[in-house]
């Protein structure tokens, strides 16, 4: 790490591999589809890592993350995001290009894509099992009919299934929490399957939020799972239960430049713009946006919770530590930081740096 | 605004070149060089605006951005964030070819600085006039004494002055707050620029933040000014009575993807990655993540403030909004977002377009 001399956001890629293979065994013995959602890392050469586990299928969040993944050689991609109708040219180019799907959840855009689709493309309808965020409740068959209707107007559009994301899942307060909101998922999105399949035989389920994915264990009629945090997990998953400190592929290495001794506090080069100001509670109640890694003989040290970054400006970090870990912080030390959310750090970093030194782009690069 | 179909950062140039000129003119009738910070902005491009106003000397937040800005043709740089030893080597470079201001608050520092620097460059002394983020406070003057006495042993460094950011007029609660803040730190400053100037009779005081330097008039003794929000404003410096909606030059322009009429929520493609996710309080007490102008009747119309951006997650925004304002929200439609924090909105931007359509680059192009 002797060559970082500004805040780097730097990737384990054996860990993130452990990550990738648990996951596709996962998917794999539960007969589902693995299409991993790539918003996390966003990087064409992390792409490749998912390959040696034969992933042909991915997922996305952004019309313009599908065009960098497809000229990056992927051929089967599903955004998951409401549609943006404003894109419909470039939908219909990647349509005419690879397998694509998009994610619908009303009349409104079902009536605009039945006039402007091109090209064969695969519809799912967005279901909201309780994360309220973006969806159709799954009682509201009419409006599911209505819009399944509407789309047998136009012959490139096929209706390929049901996806919800069980984004509740993150804010669950306990690991049983995680696997009762699963399992109210699974009955809705089931419970839909079974209407629908009188019609449409082959209709599917696609599930997927890391938090459900990791922990939970009844996938039963689910055709695909999406998750994408796993990949390099962080802070709030660890908080959560989901998973270990040593499943945490991801550190964004940053320089100490300050020493506050009379507030016990250390200053890095690495604020919000680096970082990110996703933030959870720590053990003190306060807020938390990292927790700490040092070297410390030789020996890579996790301090202990009430050691952490505590604030965040554009570019500083500021770091309440113990007075007994004071004295091992000097200007000049490179400090890692585990990140609470490591998808919007991930989004921040122009390039990373693996722990074998290896520079790796993205679509943010 | 027909071409937008994604998230857009969109500059009113116009709203721009009036907040310079402001500026400009407050320095100038003060007799203090107006040394504007970059970081706000980030773009060569809106750094000529500035030249319109005679401003040759820039402040920027990091070794990277002096760079970019060297680069694109400023020649006095002060990068007001404490030296980052690690980067001696681009230091030395930058100090080669222009004229450079680094920022040191602790004797560490400049035991590492006096054996490593090669060419003629400024120190300003970090102060602490109650922000408590980095600095030194202004009454430990042996430390001063041991820092400027430190740096008399390399003749390539010479002594520019006490620099300060009044940060903490960002928390005020009153614009009285603000000045009484301000006048606070303007007294420590100017204590110890009596002090030293009996050594250093050419010792200048810095101050700079946007809120005491748009609102105050007591500059009694600042040698310069360096404020970098001021350029765009945004809803934290119009919540804390800085400046009116009419001074804010910014908008994240954003497509209308679903509408929940159940929760009477609108959801717009502009989420953490394009808004950031700095907040305030909203007046019904909740985390407000921007102010919502939609296009009514030909005319751009600011809602009230109990329609607003309630959430964020990665790439999709929620807003929150009445049942009268429900009916004027289409799929397919853009909105305007009035950001919190214009700093971090405009660093998440990979480039700007200007209410005239001119698209504009930044560091992070």
């Amino acid at each position: 790490m002797t060559e970082i001399i500004r805040p780097t956001f730097v990737v384990d890629k054996e860990i993130c591999l452990r990550n990738i293979e648990r996951m596709a065994k996962k998917a794999s013995e539960n007969k589902m589809r693995f299409r991993p959602h790539f918003k996390t890392h966003q990087s064409a050469k992390i792409g490749e890592w998912f390959k040696l586990f034969d992933v042909d299928a991915i997922t996305v969040s952004s019309v313009n993350m599908a065009e960098y993944f497809a000229t990056n050689g992927w051929k089967d991609i599903t955004i998951a995001f409401p549609v943006n109708v404003l894109e419909i040219t470039n939908i219909n180019r990647l349509a005419a290009n690879i397998k694509l799907n998009i994610l619908v959840e009303n009349l409104d855009s079902a009536q605009i894509l039945i006039k402007k689709i091109r090209y064969p493309i695969g519809i799912y309808i967005k279901i909201d099992t309780g994360y309220n965020r973006t969806g159709i409740a799954p009682s509201k068959t009419g409006i599911i009919e209505n819009i399944i209707s509407c789309f047998s107007q136009n012959k490139k559009i096929t209706l390929k299934g049901f996806l919800t994301h069980t984004g509740h899942t993150y804010q669950a307060r306990s690991t049983n929490e995680i696997f009762s909101r699963h399992f109210d998922a699974l009955l809705k999105m089931k419970s839909l399957k079974q209407r629908f399949k009188i019609d449409f035989p082959k209709i599917e389920i696609s599930m997927g939020d890391t938090p459900s994915n990791t922990l939970c264990t009844n996938f039963s009629d689910v055709d695909e799972i999406r998750p994408g945090n796993f990949i390099f997990y962080d802070l709030m998953m660890e908080n959560l239960g989901v998973c270990d400190y040593k499943d945490i592929a991801v550190r964004m290495v940053c320089p100490v430049v300050a020493k506050q001794l009379s507030r016990n506090e250390i200053v890095i080069y690495g604020g919000a713009v680096h970082l990110s100001q996703d933030s959870i509670a720590n053990i003190d109640g306060k807020r938390m946006f990292g927790r700490i890694v040092i070297q410390k003989d030789g020996e890579k040290k996790l301090l202990p919770p009430l050691n952490y970054v505590a604030r965040l400006s554009q570019e500083h970090g500021i770091l309440k530590v113990t007075q007994a870990q004071f004295k091992n912080f000097q200007v000049g030390d490179l400090v890692e930081i585990i990140p609470v959310h490591s998808c919007l750090t991930a989004n921040l970093a122009k390039k990373y740096l693996t722990t074998d030194g290896e520079e790796i782009l993205t679509v943010n690069s």
